[in-house]
């Protein structure tokens, strides 16, 4: 090893989903199945090139005061970034600073480990019970701060608004992040209860309900004084990171709540569906309130069953980790996509 | 103080230039006063919306490939970010782990002195000399890595390569980084050395001489091993950085070397004749080999005059700090912005 080598950080990256550049059924991200609103396309369309050569509003305002607007908070209650990942590792970063361990789900978003180990927090996981659900009760023990997904991911599940405060309630003395990727196909979100605790924050994203994955948009809502921290330590890394386009077609996607709730809602409509199909196949899987399946099969092999998708031109994702090997992660597509998929599935079973 | 503020991270933000909303003759962030590459405006009327749906390509490697392609380099020795200051923060978390300090000029662009607190690195500041030049001996010492953009911001100097090469000679066991956000404006680059060094970095940006800085894009020239340092790091942070269209426009930015030379000979030429027309008024200021010239009066004081120009529309930058609180640096705009400039710096002086 050379002398200039051994002051390098080293960190085990995460491993996104592919991007296959062919065309497949791909059902493997949680991508959105539909376009983004039509003013985003018209957006792209009138955008001034000229715009291109300057540097984009640091704060963000136009972007910022759309959510604002949207989510009736003010506008400094909300913290915009790079695709919620970026959020999230900022909030790891300037919240997560306690020598004690941070909780989050053994089954989780894989990126709270991630980010934990790059900022050398220390962490703790607190396992999922036998149904995948999250334990109250092992967050109620003193830590350093809470994180989990609502829906959890992989696992789809959504717990309750009450369910939530209980954590909140036995947690007042850390931030808690409530991770809502997937909140808009799901149920009431925190951000009801951000006025009562001031240590809460929501954060969301583009890339799911606003069909916007390929912007990197997230956004936290949370109260301004912690809203303040949080861009205090973005100014200190990069000041420019929401890009021109990302701030106008940003602006447009928020606009359109009609557009939003329609999408949203056919996604729901055959997520209800596919669950239907997925049970008379005789696929078992956690209730799910996401735009996605955790999926499992009683009699087939998950990794063999994920290899033939993919022979097929059909994406969805498999981890083959501890306790989830058997399952498959199914994004919710379009009607068409999940026929296609169901078709497969039904021949793949006939002939086993 | 509430219990759960107690182990919120406090940094000194970054303050960057301001983005004024309205007209003003922008000569205070240095950016291209002409529009991006044809190609640009084309990609933008072309790009399919749906493609916004889906995440971006992680390895962005229809960018990697274009800036391999034009600076003849590897695919495996290009990284890119979100802008320059996303590369060179991913690069001082990445490489500068050591207990040594880290060695920067005293004047140097003022994001280094951020970074380093931001991620509790050790650093020591380089004094420039009288005539604001880096001095090489003060590198020579044990340090725990150097950092230093050629030209320097906002001195303007170049050095030639001999001069940097000065320096990596004598720092073969510590990461060296080259920032070269203004190189194009200036003459030789590093990237001559990458192959003689294999501890050198060279960073430069899209958002000077391509036009761009509002789209965020920056990049990293260097060995494969090191590069590969950088990505594992910048997969842990957030695996979709650069968003679909930051990579279609990068790519047509990237194609027209025609466009690009004749820009940067425009501005350069301009910048000559700017010299002429600030020292004819009784500036001085270094020899500029960038895009801004770093200016005071013997005989007016740099923070009245930066306020009379606001005053009239004309926006540069001037930061007060020890040693430059005399100083203004000013963008090289289009030819007639400049008139504009000189017209009014004539008349203030003239009538004082």
């Amino acid at each position: 090893m050379k002398a200039f080598e051994k002051n390098i950080r080293r960190v085990e990256p995460y491993v996104p989903g592919e991007q296959p550049q062919r065309k497949v059924i791909k059902l493997n991200t949680n991508e959105n199945p539909y376009p983004p609103a039509p003013g985003v396309w018209k957006a792209m369309q009138e955008m001034d090139p000229d715009r291109l050569r300057l540097y984009p509003d640091p704060t963000a305002e136009s972007l910022v005061d759309a959510l604002a607007e949207f989510y009736g908070v003010g506008r400094d209650q909300v913290f915009v970034g790079v695709g919620s990942d970026d959020v999230l590792s900022m909030c790891f970063l300037t919240f997560f600073n306690s020598e004690k361990p941070i909780f989050f789900p053994d089954i989780t978003y894989s990126f709270y480990k991630v980010w934990a180990e790059l900022y050398r927090i220390p962490y703790e996981c607190q396992k999922l019970d036998e149904d995948f659900k999250i334990v109250k009760e092992d967050y109620y023990r003193e830590n350093g701060g809470v994180i989990f997904p609502n829906p959890n991911a992989p696992t789809a599940i959504y717990e309750d608004l009450d369910f939530v405060e209980d954590i909140l309630m036995h947690n007042q003395d850390v931030i808690v992040i409530v991770d809502e990727a997937y909140i808009d196909f799901a149920g009431r979100s925190a951000l009801e209860l951000i006025d009562k605790y001031e240590n809460l924050i929501v954060v969301q994203t583009f890339s799911k309900a606003r069909s916007m994955a390929g912007m990197r948009i997230g956004y936290a809502i949370s109260n301004p004084k912690l809203i303040k921290y949080l861009n205090d330590a973005k100014y200190s890394f990069n000041s420019y990171t929401m890009n021109q386009t990302s701030l106008l077609y940003g602006v447009e996607a928020v606009k359109d709540r009609e557009y939003f709730e329609e999408t949203v809602q056919k996604i729901v409509d055959t997520r209800e569906w596919a669950k239907g199909e997925l049970a008379k196949l005789g696929f078992e899987f956690p209730d799910s309130r996401a735009n996605f399946i955790f999926a499992t099969h009683p009699n087939y092999d998950a990794k063999e069953l994920f290899e033939a998708l993919k022979k097929h031109d059909i994406y969805v994702r498999f981890w083959g980790s501890e306790r989830i090997e058997q399952y498959l992660r199914i994004t919710v597509g379009t009607k068409e996509e999940m026929q296609i998929l169901f078709d497969f599935l039904r021949e793949y079973i006939n002939n086993k």
